[in-house]
């Protein structure tokens, strides 16, 4: 009886076929990414195949941003550390996480004990290779499962690290797509981190299929922003070249990361909790998710640090899975990430996005109630109950007075924001309602 | 050892005798209303007998009200169906629900099977017989038990509405009762529905008897506009004649409806559910009814549709009986209503329209406390526990900065509404406290 | 590797001996203090010696303070109740609680029955003396515990009360101790009750510790007002006399009474409880205190009556123990007070001043997060759990946005003032973080 276009929506969802997000992750998962260096590159040259949009920069070496200057770049061609016999008992050829980022270039020989004071493990997690760096003080070590250093003899070892630290640059990645209004949504995510598949693989796919998305889309009336950074540096970098611009332009922004997994999802809300980007996320997981785990701004770890920095202040909040042990260790590898977790963060995302295009303000057209029946959306004969059929549209009707926008409207009235836009458009096409001079965000 | 006077409250209450609110109930119960016609002018015309202020007022059919037009007026003279033996089967003459409401004339033999789909019954509640119409799509039908209808056997019928469906008129009735002040208070229910005691003779009557006992007040501020209309076009049609002074003077209203059992008191609050209407009437209930049943806008079914609709914006709520399974059906029958239920929902209201009569501002006219002592208000050998015969007192002393009206003042202290307005009424005598120039809305 | 100064905060709570409040205590229990008399004297003059700033006013018989006036003097050389065999069955000599407050002269036989009358005891608890008061009403009258009174054989009695009710004055204790700025703190506390070691003598000592504290800062920014009164009558004089600069100046105040015993904190708040004296109070008390018993100003029963009354209004709470049966009785003993109460709620006030002292807007001098490292504050080297380190000092400084002092600073990031303020003070000295311009209050 109630006559619902399925065609109307801006929620252009079915069109768009499956990006293949999982193909690229095990593509791009042996490259050995850190805050600079030919890894960090190449994967941008990857992610300009699924979005030709991408441009890449280069910030030289000695570049100071605020508080931070940029490091040298780092570059690895081979390390390892072998035994007495030549065998190569810790290789990064084998798995990038074994050589501490940044590390310095090495060739000696020393024995067990004093090799020791340059092996990370994790007694706790016996099988599993940390990941640790030392971007700012130079010094080099290995990382290694706590199974492997225990099996580590006695005798002398001969430690080979051949990288370069020197001057060159940092490397990031910008898509810029124009919407009709100014107001910009920002997107970041990283591409620093070396072979973990969720921190940090799954951002920048989810990132890139949302791109190519926003890209595909014939109407778009706002811009996009969205960055392919090294964390802090990175976003420290873009934000002190782009401070003025981000402050008037942002109208909310993500950061993507940590994504790849089927865990349950959670929410990092912006500094004060209560931007535009906070209300869109905690709209779309409280219908998609009910069950997601709700962090406080002191739980962040991620670059809202930057972004929600004080004075820098941008709008920025984080739609995560939840925390997780295997964390910055090899066991975030390419199982720990699946097709299904990948699909779940790019629709929890894309769904975000639609809201924000369409947060506008609606008012009815008429005063008191329209009358339903002769438009066909009540039942001619009322009876008890009837009216339950259309009490979504008349809930809808009552709201839309012009002060609420989508995302308060669909709250009051207890929907999802996608179901209360297919009403708003059902009502639009028949003048019952006008969506007013957008102030979208 | 508290003085507190017996006759200075505004709540006067002993002095009007009861109402006989059952008795007009019984009178009005036979009556055949619908939407128009001459049942409303009948039940309009007994009104007048309890209230001589009681003006009607008729709209000409084809009348357009924002998006909707006054209907034809529908008269019933006869309506039955009856079997090839010539028995009545269906009788309107025997229960008015039997009729579909706005059936058109009818008079036809049909087989068993093509007569069914002409009737309307509950199989869920096998006894009762439905309230069913059709107002604006022209249709007849016959409403029966479900038992009933089982029991009707194969054979042709004989179906008979001699019934009129013409130009006419939309009546529906208004009382005006003039305070001192410009603003008002608007009270609304139906005189639209056909033998049904609690939806709706219970409101009527309710209705009328606050009429009364406004009208009977020696001192009065608030100005009363009390209607008695037809649901949904009624007060549309009403909204649309008086929009401007509506939104100028009203500042607080009721829907009085569904009033007259004795189960649990509800609260369908306003479009934002924070008008003085809302807050006086849920000062009311937490006081009287602390169980009460507290409804969310979005359980709305009244009328409280329109006159909270976005752009109407009225401060309308309703205190109600909780919502029912016989609603709508011929079990809401003489028995369903009560003295003691509509004595309780009179004594509701009443206390409402007093508050709201005494929502003033109330200041301290000295600094520091007073010293109760001297006034014999304290006992003055001052011991452990001997203040909290004061307590009260000294609460409603220590809030009456002039900031907070009788209703906030009295939920801060915990006390109803009644009980602060004779404190402040004692005090007020001994020259402690003063009314600000009044803003009591 | 964090490196926190030990010296830099303005908490120098370890320099400051352990004022011997227990002893102050003792020395002056014996006392009968009133509403006036030498007691108050006494307990004043002896007060100087521990703060000499203290400055002692006399206010005459007679004066009006608002709705009050103030009583004759009053006092007592001798009372007692003798029977027929000369022995003195009740005696002011023994416990100064056996004699009513205020009790006129009388020397009178009268039969035990005739006694009785003028007799008053707790049958709930037969072993404590009550104290009892009539100030503005002449009378007199002996307090003892129930077990005394029931062993009081008949037979005639001689009642002896060799008082002084005359014009004279009400005495109370000024301490001003001004800070660079006129921004105020009052505190305030009673001498006006017989030996009673809880309320009040906990109130006096602890207050007095407090002063002599204050007046050994060698920074301060803030002035003090404390004050020493008898209950209502004092304090109603007190704001009488001091209205205008109180209101100009005050920007936060205690009650400090009923603090010497070691069960639960509680918290009194303002009229309002939103102003800095209940904020600083309940942060103060959160962390220190979790469990206190928060009360609602509808329990009060102490002088914020006169400093929260409405027109008066200043920023008054209190914090003192939690409601205790053997108040205003002869169980509130020496046994009751304990040096380690007497203690704990000097600490507490203290800290409470010390956070008003502090209570600034900081703000960071650098965009985006400060790079720690570089600072000795993080790890060189980056691992999971690295930062959890320097976590609080993060936190800290997202929140350092200049728009939140010093306590809704704190209670962002969840820790206490004390050690935000440890945190403040080393970026401060790295110049990450700056104090603005003051409006501490």
């Amino acid at each position: 009886m109630i006559e619902m276009s399925n065609n109307s929506s801006k929620f252009e969802t079915a069109m768009h076929p499956e990006p293949p997000m999982y193909g690229w992750l095990k593509d791009l998962f042996p490259i050995c990414r850190s805050l600079t260096g030919n890894g960090v590159r190449a994967t941008l040259r990857y992610l300009q195949k699924v979005v030709p949009e991408l441009r890449v920069h280069e910030v030289p070496s000695g570049t100071v941003a605020f508080d931070w200057t940029v490091p040298n770049e780092w570059n690895v061609s081979e390390a390892y550390v072998e035994n007495e016999r030549g065998e190569r008992v810790i290789d990064f050829a084998i798995n990038n996480l074994h050589l501490m980022g940044y590390s310095e270039p090495v060739d000696a020989w020393m024995d067990r004990k004093e090799l020791d004071a340059f092996l990370y493990s994790l007694p706790e997690y016996p099988d599993w290779i940390p990941y640790v760096t030392s971007y700012y003080t130079r010094s080099w070590g290995f990382c290694l499962s706590q199974k492997q250093r225990d099996a580590l003899s006695s005798g002398r070892y001969h430690v080979v690290v051949r990288s370069t630290l020197a001057a060159g640059s940092l490397t990031y990645g910008e898509i810029l797509i124009p919407g009709t209004m100014a107001d910009e949504v920002l997107l970041a995510t990283y591409i620093c981190h070396p072979s973990m598949a969720n921190n940090e693989l799954s951002g920048p796919v989810v990132t890139a299929a949302i791109a190519s998305w926003i890209a595909s889309l014939q109407e778009r009336r706002l811009s996009y922003r969205i960055i392919f950074v090294p964390e802090i540096i990175g976003s420290i970098v873009y934000i002190s070249k782009h401070l003025h611009e981000l402050k008037k332009n942002v109208r909310a922004g993500y950061v993507v990361t940590c994504v790849g997994d089927e865990r349950a999802y959670s929410f990092l809300p912006s500094r004060h909790g209560n931007t535009l980007a906070d209300r869109a996320a905690r709209h779309v997981l409280r219908h998609r998710a009910p069950g997601y785990v709700a962090y406080s701004f002191l739980d962040r770890g991620s670059d809202e640090r930057q972004y929600c920095a004080p004075g820098v202040d941008l709008p920025v909040a984080s739609i995560m899975r939840k925390k997780y042990p295997e964390y910055h260790t090899s066991a975030e590898d390419l199982a720990f990430v699946t097709p299904a977790g990948l699909k779940g963060a790019f629709e929890t995302y894309r769904e975000c996005l639609s809201i924000l295009e369409n947060n506008d303000y609606y008012r009815t057209t008429i005063l008191c109630e329209p009358q339903l029946g002769k438009r066909g959306f009540y039942p001619t004969i009322s009876r008890k109950g009837s009216a339950s059929k259309v009490s979504e549209m008349m809930n809808v009707i009552a709201y839309c007075d012009g002060q609420n926008d989508l995302i308060e409207l669909s709250d009051t009235v207890g929907l999802p924001a996608s179901r209360v836009l297919e009403i708003l458009q059902t009502l639009i096409r028949h003048g019952l309602i006008e969506r007013l001079a957008t102030s979208s965000c």
